[in-house]
């Protein structure tokens, strides 16, 4: 089970003020699971094999008739379901053989969408459009030229079996498309937080098409779900809400999330959305930021070292595999590294990530470090599930709606003024 | 030719203030240009069509034995091609036909290795590696591997045809790697700025074996050489810089850049590392962060609404394409979007910015623009010489060297320390 040490914070904040944080993890804690929350991700206990059948159905029908699935969506739940697949089945997914996956509806680029049209001329595909009940303008006008390319490549009737829909079970505007053309739709569990989770079934229709492990995700992500249920500092969950917090209080005021995996990059950009978007408002929360170890670690070694900054620096660690790779010899040494022949990769990267951790403290930064096991589906789905957990933990601790669905966002209601939409917003 | 719009700043800074440092933008620039780095960049104004030539030949021989191309490289060098190869190709570039590309060489992950030489094991490759003098040792590993990969597959003298190095001309691994094994080397200019510079042709094979116009990008960034070389407040690079420096003094910790072309992600990255690695030290500069707008807009909006974060926010802006992309009707308007028919999607992204910046503006946070024009070879060359100008300015005014080459990692030492490498380090 995914584990957090707080060992490295001490340089920045003293043991009562983290103890004196009990009271509002606990409050947070409570106001998720038995207050306005009580529903809080609670369909992940709940058996729903019926919609995972149904999925997996779909799922086989796109691979059977596609070599493209388009995934459209503009929130954290798609962007969650591409940080899945790329942790799980590479960075270079769309190299594999087989269904390739491509995710958009984030934009309004036009050259973005030539590009994607480009290929949809060449290749047999499906479109997949993930939506709350609101759908983002971005999605919404992408889906349009969507559903238009389907139209026009396979006729009205053909291309309404190439549409599924991920939405909300009775309103919204992908509810109505479902009801008007009858296309496959499955619906998003009824919470506010099954909306906004990348862990809903319904969403990660795109994963099981590729042939992740969906079923080991979701036992996952329930399992931690029960383990993170613990009301005291033995709960991770609660050690990371309450270290962020206290030490933004003192005076901290970025994050910056790291892993040493290249396939965890997305998952640190889904992470700092979720986290920009739940927990830091009106001034307070840490502002979320990634880099790659090692990769980083010059830049890394800027911002942290002399520990002026006010950083907190947060590191992901995964297990190494089971199956090890060694440095390869090299008879030349031009490199001179044949000193490290014998040694493994992932002794190799341990002991840079221990370098990188020993630098932090060195230089009087407080870190965290989050022990995620080794990387396969199971851990994936207890991962997103910790951070889908604190991120509306840390919400509570600042007074806010545990996930930011329905919130009026100012930009969008800046740029439909600009557009004229004031009196007709996209429902 | 590329501009930044200030017009949005005085919410947080007077203009006397701004103007005040002129002396030191000034200074900063005259040590980069007429200093010990005379010769910063350059090579991009002499003639080299020599190793465009051999370049573009090794690039067809790449095109005709492989069918991918893995290009190794730990160094901002490496992220630039990457950032250039999808500004200019599309994120989705390994869905086109023909030649693909991955990057690999900065991590140590075992998982990653074992995913990438899976495609290696059904794909005929070559390899292209990317490295100063010194080599980082995750790319130094990497490169072994892939090495040993090639010789497993191809027997020593074919593997040898299929390995391309661009390093420094006559010291470092690399090129006693060139040496040992009579590989095709491309050499890197003399110079520091050159060594770390992603505008540095031979670091650029893979962008010409994927076909981007290679001579249009170096026109481009040569002629922002000499546009940018102005030293007054006309200059964009001065606005930039002074702008940057002025507003971290008066107490912003974090500046977040944001592209509304998703295809500008990477780029974003690599402004993140250029920018983190030469101009946020001891306390000083501004810790970047990096965006998408419209898909992070509900992040942004936590983040600069109230205007009580420290943050800066800069934008990308790229012109519209001469062609346009209207949107689509749909009949049954489900989306209750049929109000935009007629409009093109660059309007609407254009006024999703405006959006973006009056929602800023609104809230008090400082603002800075920079308008690219239309996004193509020739511009993303401007873009990239203005920002390896404007980082190595803003490292002037913070009193350091002006490039980050050669300076001791500490986190690397640290890591060489728990690897007992301490007397060996690599060279």
């Amino acid at each position: 089970m995914l584990n957090v040490d707080i060992s490295n914070i001490w340089c920045s904040v003293a043991l009562p003020d983290f103890l004196a944080q009990e009271q509002e993890v606990s409050a947070a804690h409570a106001a998720l699971m038995d207050g306005n929350g009580a529903d809080f991700l609670a369909w992940l206990d709940e058996e729903d094999g019926g919609t995972l059948d149904r999925l997996e159905e779909a799922a086989a029908r796109i691979r059977d008739e596609a070599e493209l699935l388009v995934v459209v969506g503009g929130d954290s739940a798609a962007l969650g379901a591409q940080a899945l697949l790329e942790l799980l089945r590479g960075r270079i997914h769309q190299l594999r053989p087989g269904l390739k996956v491509v995710f958009t509806g984030g934009d309004l680029s036009t050259q973005a969408w030539r590009r994607l049209s480009a290929q949809l001329d060449t290749k047999d595909f499906c479109v997949h459009a993930i939506g709350r009940d609101a759908l983002p303008l971005q999605s919404a006008v992408t889906l349009r030229s969507l559903r238009w390319a389907l139209q026009r490549r396979y006729g009205n009737e053909k291309a309404r079996e190439r549409l599924f829909l991920t939405t909300d079970a009775s309103k919204g505007a992908l509810r109505q498309l479902a009801l008007q053309t009858g296309c496959a739709s499955f619906p998003l569990p009824r919470t506010l937080a099954g909306h906004a989770s990348a862990l809903a079934p319904a969403a990660l229709l795109s994963l099981i098409a590729a042939r992740v492990d969906v079923r080991a995700l979701l036992a996952g992500a329930a399992e931690a779900r029960r383990a993170f249920e613990i009301r005291s500092f033995e709960n991770p969950a609660w050690l990371y809400a309450a270290a962020r917090n206290v030490l933004a209080r003192r005076g901290r005021r970025v994050e910056y999330l790291s892993a040493a995996e290249p396939d965890a990059w997305s998952l640190c950009r889904w992470w700092q959305r979720l986290f920009g978007e739940r927990a830091c408002v009106d001034g307070q929360g840490l502002i979320p930021a990634a880099a790659e170890i090692p990769a980083d670690f010059q830049q890394l070694h800027g911002l942290l070292c002399d520990g002026k900054q006010p950083i907190l620096q947060t590191i992901l660690r995964f297990a190494p595999p089971a199956q090890h790779q060694s440095v390869e010899m090299d008879l030349g040494n031009y490199d001179g590294l044949n000193c490290l022949n014998g040694f493994t990769l992932d002794y190799l990267q341990e002991q840079t990530v221990a370098g990188a951790v020993q630098a932090g403290v060195d230089g009087g930064v407080p870190l965290l470090t989050v022990d995620c096991g080794p990387l396969n589906a199971r851990t994936a789905g207890e991962l997103l599930y910790f951070f889908e957990l604190t991120s509306s933990l840390c919400a509570g601790m600042l007074g806010r709606e545990p996930y930011a669905d329905g919130q009026p966002a100012a930009f969008a209601a800046a740029a439909a003024g600009f557009l004229g939409l004031d009196g007709e917003k996209p429902r």
